[in-house]
């Protein structure tokens, strides 16, 4: 049929299930505000007519910026822009080598935090990327998580489980740090979180009020619908993204009418379920179909898009998590995902983090990133002069133009291994050494940021104020 | 600079080097036949004008058949088919999923012979896939092989080794096998081969024998350059190709200089040199360039193209295997190259064979197959109005729909392992017993097609006046 055919085809049918079904919102006041726009309300469900909803899409930006502390890791969101960020699902587990998970605990937090800082690949840090085990699970485990991140990283922020209370105090400790009010958070915004649905086409009242008050204040967030195809979606993939667009577009209509030209990114984590087991399996063909439609679709509405990532099913760091993940990953960079969202260390579905998961991520985005930069043609790298010089049977081991380009024009992998093995290593040990090598070598390039120390009291005082154990959150910080 | 220029850049720059440096061909026949069609020959070099070689390329047809025993195995090459072989580099080796390594044996051979025979993914078989330790490495080692596939397999075959004996051979066992002659060959071609050359700017005699032989018989070859940036080209990739582009074109005129209209295609092999050890890597983001560049500067040329495959530096199937196989070969449908050379089996560049390799590939085919095929947005698959039906806050796996598509719909991976891990088996043996399983399930569904007898005997009897110890061979072949 073609791709062209298909968008309007997928169009089509997601119009006229918004029409028809509605959309669910578990928030009397969004239920409000939808009505006072003139927009059918019934059964809290909303009836965009398709001009409607068109209307309201259409005032959200088509690119946006989020600020960062240090300038140079602000990260513009939309266009062509490509953006990366570590997989960020509240994994409770660590998975080794061999696929055996512990419990995550907050070192392993602020060693991530560490790793992402330290990666040119991210300009966002922050968000829950893994659970820890070791503090309390209550409504002040992201904003510990959060404080932490704050003081050991300069990057732009990505937010927390979402709700009311999580959000607003986000909002709050951001306010502090960067010494500003609501209207300055409005003018720079300072972080961007995920808004889930509930499929198939609804939202619940936790994600929605992330909804409002990340939209209140300015700040970006991305609908995230995560369509399983075969239990929440129809088993063909092409009324799975139906959902999933009806749920991305309502989505985003719903922060305008809070907030026109609030900034929002289209989302899609859609992919399918092994019928087998019912697990939401996202290393599949399937979900890299469904990655490039979310970018065709969003980028036919005009809004930035967020898919994955170099998304997996293995249960190790096997050869099926390779391909899966540069499958899925590739096809996002070439779609053009502006916001790449799950680009390093997860394995398992969302089940698990994986320390030379996230290296080996690293090592695929930068292969990516240098095919897609496509091939440099000018007069050196053609090196006419060169060939015809050296001519026919001749060799460019010992050229000068060989030395002069050989440690600047190639993609140096820091994983791969290449050429004869190593006596005395097996194949795997060589691979997992050069593995933990670069692990080594970013905890070593990591450098706290320097903060203000009165920006971190005042920091401590609202933590205090929110009964954060501050004395235990430093020594967890520092473990 | 984008790719369009790109493609001008590479063409301009190879007819400079053509005209100027020319291409040696190591063949006085060629020669004399070059400069029988006015083409300027000096010191074994011929020196196309950019005139003549565009003339002579252009009389290559565009696309082609090969035909198989079994017509339902013929194969199209050229325009937009794809068609896929598998890894056929005559390595020694067969390595475990630990990457040690074993000498191949005749056994293998025909193991492989029987994979390649019953996967749908190939339509081709033979060649040399392995080479075996424990037959002869003479004159007829590729014969025996040839043999033993005509016998096993009624797939297109392809070719060996190369030199005039064996090619000579070769043809009069088809002209057995499929009881025609030169003529009957020509109106059919059964068998294709590579002509590699000799980086920079050379062909050795050997390959042009083969060229000669294949050619004269109107068999198809494929003009093959495997230039190694950093070593017989230049560091920089755009320069490499500039020689690859060289060293094809000619080859293909040449094919046209001696029977206008041979079929024939345009070949790279070409990737990198990994500078620190001298190794020929070929998994990288550079050897993905070059097919990107081979498939786009053969369909410029209107000429059929070869590029690989499932391409890695690996020692073994690990997760570098994974994202490397998957990277190239990606790119390599992507682009349409139409005969995609190397596509299972191989591991640690052109260095060893691995049976789980093998079925992983065919995976790996299987999954880009899939997403290339794009997304259907039928009425049955956009299920409107089973969305409607479901409705709001609805479930999809009672549905009848779902029950309806969850067989014919996803893609069902042989190899991945999917939903929760299975109870006393670790993540790699799980995932290692799903390979096992589908190469024994493939064992199983072989079939040796019928063969007439009188065939057979003349075939014996012709093997035996090349003095091949036919008893030895058939205890190989059974072993």
């Amino acid at each position: 049929m073609g791709t062209d055919q298909n968008l309007k085809n997928l169009h089509e049918a997601t119009m006229e299930v918004i029409e028809t079904s509605g959309v669910r919102l578990h928030h009397d006041r969004l239920l409000e505000i939808a009505q006072s726009k003139g927009i059918k309300v019934k059964d809290k469900k909303v009836f965009f007519t398709r001009e409607q909803l068109m209307e309201w899409v259409g005032k959200a930006p088509c690119e946006f910026k989020i600020f960062a502390r240090n300038p140079a890791n602000d990260m513009t969101v939309g266009g062509d822009h490509i953006e990366h960020v570590s997989y960020n699902s509240g994994f409770p587990y660590i998975a080794d080598m061999e696929g055996t998970r512990r419990m995550a605990l907050f070192s392993d937090y602020m060693n991530f935090v560490k790793l992402v800082h330290t990666t040119p690949f991210f300009n966002i840090n922050c968000g829950v990327m893994v659970t820890p085990d070791d503090i309390p699970n209550d409504d002040n485990l992201y904003p510990r998580m959060l404080y932490a991140t704050l003081l050991h990283s300069d990057k732009c922020m990505f937010g927390g489980m979402g709700g009311k209370t999580e959000s607003q105090v986000t909002m709050e400790m951001l306010k502090i740090m960067f010494d500003t009010d609501k209207e300055g958070l409005i003018k720079k915004p300072r972080i961007i979180n995920l808004v889930s649905s509930l499929s198939p086409l609804q939202f619940d009242e936790k994600m929605l009020d992330t909804l409002l008050v990340y939209v209140e204040h300015g700040q970006p967030v991305i609908i995230a619908p995560a369509v399983m195809a075969g239990s929440t979606g129809p088993m063909t993939m092409a009324g799975a993204i139906v959902i999933s667009n009806a749920e991305s577009l309502v989505g985003v209509a719903i922060t305008q009418l809070v907030r026109p030209g609030t900034p929002v990114v289209y989302g899609s984590a859609t992919a399918n379920t092994d019928m087998k087991s019912g697990a939401f399996t996202i290393g599949t063909p399937e979900s890299a179909l469904a990655v490039k439609y979310c970018a065709r679709l969003a980028k036919m509405y005009g809004v930035p898009c967020r898919g994955g990532g170099t998304l997996n099913d293995a249960k190790n760091l096997s050869v099926q998590a390779g391909y899966e993940s540069m499958m899925v990953q590739f096809v996002a960079n070439q779609e053009k995902i502006n916001f790449n969202f799950h680009s390093a260390g997860g394995l398992d579905s969302y089940g698990s983090m994986s320390y030379e998961k996230f290296v080996t991520d690293l090592d695929i985005l930068g292969r990516i990133k240098y095919y897609l930069n496509d091939l440099n043609t000018d007069t050196d790298h053609l090196a006419v002069d060169v060939i015809n010089q050296v001519g026919v049977g001749g060799e460019y081991i010992t050229n000068m133009h060989t030395a002069m380009n050989c440690r600047k024009t190639p993609f140096l992998s820091d994983i791969s291994v290449q050429g004869p093995a190593k006596a005395g290593t097996t194949a795997n040990e060589a691979l997992v050494q050069k593995m933990h090598k670069k692990l080594d070598a970013m905890y070593s390039a990591y450098k706290q940021p320097e903060i203000d120390r009165a920006v971190v009291e005042k920091l401590d005082a609202f933590m205090q104020s929110i009964d954060v154990d501050l004395d235990q959150l430093k020594e967890k910080i520092s473990s």
